[in-house]
């Protein structure tokens, strides 16, 4: 080794104009990255061990181009998923209820004990999957396990979807139910969640209750949110076969999204709400994993929450891909999660 | 594509039981992840951009064996990152004077304008490198950031390394430092930050201040910390090769480690705080990048802090690789990392 080498050792560590320099010399060179092989990580919970070591979703490369199609997968994929509800149900000692409110299908989830300090309080949760999954009640897994682990009652918003309707279908709906709820509750004492296309609509009610000079809710809680439908953001890259979710950025939620985008400017902050104005919002919870496609467009919509003032946590768990907090209430990692909401939505909420 | 694809298409989208109990066919195979291109990310400021694109630091793989073929590298580095100083102190209105404290070399960081608010309160800096590189004025980069960008005043701790001295004289001689700051200022006007080996020093500081009954500081700012020297995380196979600081857990960085820690078990608190109890630590704030390589390190003490009750909030920013957010001050996403601490800073110290 020369004394070249030797002088450039370790520029980088000292935050030397010169590293910017040389990196200009580069400049804009992708960064060839070589083939790996990625152990599970010995460092979480058995049972989540047992989640990264899943081969990558079956069918991550399906890109349906209609409702209709998605619509069919989304069936198959919802019978199965429901039988799996009512054991959950129970181990949470919650119960659920379909109901409508001003014609919207939502499904009422509650707790067997409600805490007195959460008696005035109500969630709104809207379900993810990539805005054409989860019909029905496959859509109500997140809320119970709200429900259930946070104590709390959900109106879970069984939105439409395609073919039934497209943008800004499933957004007007949750905005729907939001109004209604407005009707008999404080705001204040109301929190919106929800995760993946559910995180986004999240943050694209926030952005069309401003519009529409509707009061915000007391909190918010978007979990890894599809806040930036137009394949920007790093970890679409460094995550890409990493993430055994949603492995890729031209895979199936994509082109689901496109389905339901249905030619709309992808741009749109209510389909990409990291272009949304964030000021005014309320508190938010933001949570990902470090294998997450998504890590970045979360971590980009709580830098934003963060420079409009609001009061914005993060929460990253290790080695998970996108959405796996919410995967299996009895995973200590999932319980630790939603013990993460459900403080932040107590410390919030009421005031 | 049959029905049997079709049923199991998302499985993992709902949370549901059978998704982990397929894992658990396949449990335990690593994942191949292929060979990919990064580009650079266009969603940062153009001055990080240039960082980003930076190729791997030159001799990331170079893995010297001894203290003194550190410290003649250390030396070498230093001699070029110290020729940036004075620019970068002129633009950020600080002076900086050597001097030492119950025998321990310091730096005394001193911003031109003190806001009445911060006359009473005192940062400790402790400087990264791996335990071996940024000896001397070299050190001073990041305490002369948050002097100037946060208007405190700060004393930067230019302990001894390699082959001066080895495990736990770095640590020894922030200790010393910190005892001889509590003599004149009250604790809770202190904090005390650091980056990568640096933050490893501030949480050893902490269990080292709990052992000794030393009452601990008003809050710290361990950014991406060197937690776990034993190749555990997940981000070190994930990032690898994808951050272009530490470039990989097998580099320049575990090498010298290894020469500081001279034959002491790595799992060692003092050493890998990660093992440590955190329970009474001060509120915390932890900065991190996407691409870094202590990502998961990161996020698993943010994890474990909160886990102990800790308040404790984790940034992290889109693209960057370990440390970057303290590349060059005139970085917009560098002004928003020291002004996230300050504000953190502002609402903790002097409580």
């Amino acid at each position: 080794m020369n004394i070249a080498k030797l002088l450039v050792l370790t520029c980088a560590a000292l935050g030397a104009a010169h590293c910017a320099a040389q990196a200009s010399d580069g400049a804009f060179t992708p960064l060839q990255v070589p083939a790996k092989t990625l152990p599970v990580p010995a460092d979480v919970s058995p049972e989540l061990q047992k989640i990264i070591a899943a081969p990558r979703r079956p069918g991550w490369d399906v890109l349906w181009k209609t409702g209709e199609e998605w619509r069919a997968a989304a069936n198959a994929q919802a019978s199965r998923a429901v039988q799996t509800l009512p054991a959950m149900r129970e181990r949470l000692h919650v119960t659920v209820q379909p109901s409508t409110m001003n014609g919207v299908r939502v499904y009422v989830v509650t707790p067997d004990v409600i805490p007195p300090e959460h008696r005035d309080k109500l969630l709104i949760h809207v379900h993810g999957g990539c805005y054409v999954l989860s019909p029905g009640e496959a859509g109500t897994s997140e809320a119970i396990m709200m429900a259930g682990l946070g104590h709390f009652k959900v109106i879970s918003v069984d939105y439409r979807m395609p073919p039934e309707a497209y943008f800004p279908g499933a957004l007007d709906d949750a905005m729907t139910v939001y109004s209604a709820a407005l009707k008999t509750s404080n705001p204040k004492n109301v929190a919106v969640f929800g995760t993946s296309a559910g995180g986004a609509l999240v943050l694209e009610m926030m952005l069309r209750a401003k519009q529409q000079g509707l009061r915000l809710p007391g909190a918010i809680a978007p979990g890894t949110p599809m806040s930036d439908v137009t394949k920007t953001g790093d970890s679409f890259y460094t995550n890409e076969m990493v993430d055994n979710v949603l492995v890729s950025r031209d895979g199936f939620c994509d082109a689901a999204t496109l389905v339901y985008a249905n030619g709309h400017d992808l741009k749109d902050p209510l389909l990409s709400p990291i272009y949304g104005d964030m000021h005014g919002f309320p508190p938010a919870i933001l949570t990902t994993g470090t294998r997450d496609l998504l890590l970045s467009n979360t971590v980009r919509v709580h830098r934003k929450l963060r420079q409009a003032g609001v009061d914005a946590e993060l929460e990253v768990y290790e080695g998970q891909s996108h959405a796996q907090y919410q995967f299996d209430d009895r995973v200590p990692e999932t319980r630790e999660a939603f013990g993460e909401i459900t403080a932040f939505f107590d410390k919030h909420l009421g005031h």
